[in-house]
């Protein structure tokens, strides 16, 4: 893959990131590439300051990501139709997104140049919030759509309508829709199973849900799920990766369904799917 | 036992209390038992306007209940340290704690003025928030104590303490300290266990914890529970019974241990504890 | 659709099979259709001994089930390559499988007749044993394929090998792998999740897992999930839709997958999938 | 405490047993105390055979368990009535029981001598059998007694009566009835909650259940729980410690009560209950 522009997107204040940075954008400038760093990069070096995160991906054929799921998550909102591949690289412990680490970043660069890499499609969510009919807000999501009651809010129910058919309405804190990417976030946590990436599925996950027979529910990634939040207050919050989101009004109705946009990712050279969930959920090898 | 006055307080806004409530305020009358009607009650009445709930308790031997368990939790918080009976009549459904039918009522009175009735004592939780070394609250719990981040906090890990001796720092949406009354609410739909009434025990619940492994715990109630948040913003509510609450600062601390208080219920006639949970959960019959 | 021939197969020692069964063989032979009873429905009248199982799907267009879901599992198994469609009517609760009640049996089988009916497909799974090499056994299975260790056995650990790629060594009472269909069955108490029908993928279960983190896992319908499980003594038993099984050996091999077979059944004119699921775990109306 | 004769109790077949116990029993022989060991620890020695476990308890004042929980459980069992302290030294990695080191062994022993010690003690559980009126066996269990259905029998409800009430009719795979102590094996990977072993409690978890709303029950541990299985062929097993068991006729009844029984475990110096269940669930620390 010919590189003309690399983007590179780091974790705020964090150390690793100005041990690292320097080096690569070194490194990519020694080959010819342009290195697009943001904010967050340039923070610690003498250069000029970083592009805006969202300037970059219409800037770069690829993006470098230097930080954790969390940073991932933050530049995925920034793609926009264009899917831009990712290598993403993580400082800390291992992610479930950010399976390169930082001694195998080099190689995996390397790898891009000489086209020996694979890249790993993840779909996404596209969620809708209608309000007395008209669309107010769009949400591309990674791994989840959440609505979740306010902490202090009593009873919350919510209506779940699928495909236009009636499913239940469900006492709970809150309902996750996942991909299969965000089955092994918030997802899991509430209870939720793993979803392998290449099922064609989203995953409804209802929190600490009043009635126990309300389990998991794994949907095909064609249909369309509308939930309603039946509330006396406006007590009901949507958020979307666990990264932006707003307040619902009473009525209000989140449609969610399969997104247009994809994420590309850089494989990790050596580590497939269940190696990272062996290494994450502590699972016994052989 | 002998009755001299009778609170009654009701669930607001609901007609089976109007239409309940007329013939049983006549009934004590005619037993020259004097009712003390609260404001709900009285609502539908001719009467005077009713007795602040606050007030009641101090005034009566005995008070019926006329709701469900969230009115029962809302007159509790008022018995102070004088545990009148309460007599729970649940208006609707069966509930966990108003386990008396309306049919039952009458019968369940005349019970008690024959001192046939059997009480069952529930003990409560105390919680107390400190914020930098001072005591700036103190509640009583009959079913639980819950910290809980906000809906759009990111991440919040929770240090729990017992008897001074650290146990995890436990990353979730929040933690539910129940008594054995309270482990059929919210403790239940967070994957707590059923306890029953007379372990001698509190229930430490997480709720949707980050790690799988972070799982109930159950803890004698002679135990002291500090629970501190880490975060960055203001983003923790404690409430209690689901009915009062308030923010927490970053650094407070709640602790909880067994009230001095408990809370004494008519027993219905002819329902055990075991029918109450295969009602309610819908359990099978031999 | 034109009937000659129709199938009709009872639950065995069903009192209400005989309140049934000759009226329904009157309305199939009034109206020209041949009716092909199997013994337990000829058990309790006057006529000829019944037909055996297995060889009434080459005889006949349609099966009509009477019993619960056990009674269609069962003949499931001996439909073959050739998916006569299934009119499967529940004589007890409604189940999930059998959604026609008694009710709507005429009508039913007036709207076939008509072809105004819905047919639902079921996909199912194929599991082979491997013993040293050779398959020594082959199941189709419309629920489950169920590995799981003896009663008095100690500690199993089952390897799991996804697609030629390593997943991880679980130590648990057994696994299930489990079409969606059967995501409503064994999996679902084992703490599965409910994968819709329509969904294109299977669901591994752990039973009791040693290790908290392993969860339930779903996987694309084209997969090939291969099981060994390690014991020191003969202790592990396979068994399939809860109806037929066997001892394994060490080292057995069991490789699950979509099997070329599928289920057809004719769909309940009034109820669709989420109503059976509101019914069957008592969920809530709106 | 003055120790004269001290048991030493071996996993068989464990290499680090070879290595640990000629040190181990010239360590007390030079202090004047008599060693015992078992079959086992004799049989990389040149000593002659060990002392059959069961004998040990009697003769000793202190027992050395070298292996992991599994070796402490089956010495347990052999206690009897006088709870002979154990200090349980784990091989391999840390046991919720065999909590202390290999590099803590000798410390450990100085401080018994020294009296520097603390003791824990474990309550135990007592299971009685009973066929047709007459017990037929009694066990004792540290952990806990599980009733299991054989791996290819068809559904089995238990009945389950506390104190002479009727709890309910559980389908399940089983049931397990634990200790405290039991609460972090089984019945954990049944989903049933932790509980400290200062709690006063017995667990019953089901195991698989079908009705999603059978959850653990935490009962006082004064309490009897009667046990019966429904079931058509004998298909049913009752299983303690994980390490005894045998097949139960159609109508046996199993009692489960708190046993007269207890065993005293020699605390690690160094180290709280938190810890080890930080250790071994893989919590966080601050």
């Amino acid at each position: 893959m010919k590189l003309h522009a690399v983007g590179v997107v780091s974790k705020p204040k964090k150390e690793d990131v100005c041990a690292v940075a320097p080096q690569l954008l070194d490194w990519l400038q020694q080959r010819g590439i342009k290195p697009v760093p943001d904010q967050e990069t340039t923070s610690c070096l003498g250069w000029k300051p970083g592009t805006p995160r969202e300037e970059i991906p219409a800037q770069v054929d690829l993006i470098i990501v230097l930080g954790g799921d969390g940073t991932l998550l933050a530049i995925a909102r920034h793609l926009g139709e264009r899917p831009v591949p990712l290598l993403a690289v993580n400082l800390g412990s291992l992610g479930f997104l950010t399976e390169i680490t930082l001694d195998e970043m080099y190689g995996a660069l390397e790898d891009v140049l000489a086209d020996r890499h694979r890249l790993d499609t993840r779909r996404m969510l596209e969620a809708e919030v209608a309000r007395r009919g008209e669309t107010i807000a769009r949400y591309h999501a990674l791994n989840d759509v959440v609505l979740h009651k306010a902490a202090l809010a009593r009873i919350v129910d919510f209506d779940v309508i699928i495909d236009r058919r009636f499913v239940s309405r469900i006492r709970a804190d809150g309902l996750i829709l996942s991909t299969p990417t965000g089955s092994t976030a918030y997802s899991l946590s509430a209870g939720g199973p793993i979803v392998l990436p290449s099922v064609a599925a989203m995953i409804l996950t209802p929190i600490a849900p009043h009635m126990l027979t309300n389990r998991p529910l794994v949907i095909p990634d064609d249909s369309v799920v509308e939930v309603q939040a039946q509330s006396s207050a406006e007590a009901v919050y949507v958020t979307v990766d666990g990264q932006v989101g707003e307040e619902l009004h009473s009525g209000d109705c989140v449609s969610t369904r399969k997104s247009g946009r994809v994420i590309r990712l850089v494989a990790a050279p050596r580590r497939d799917y269940f190696q990272v969930l062996r290494s994450k959920l502590r699972w016994g090898e052989r």
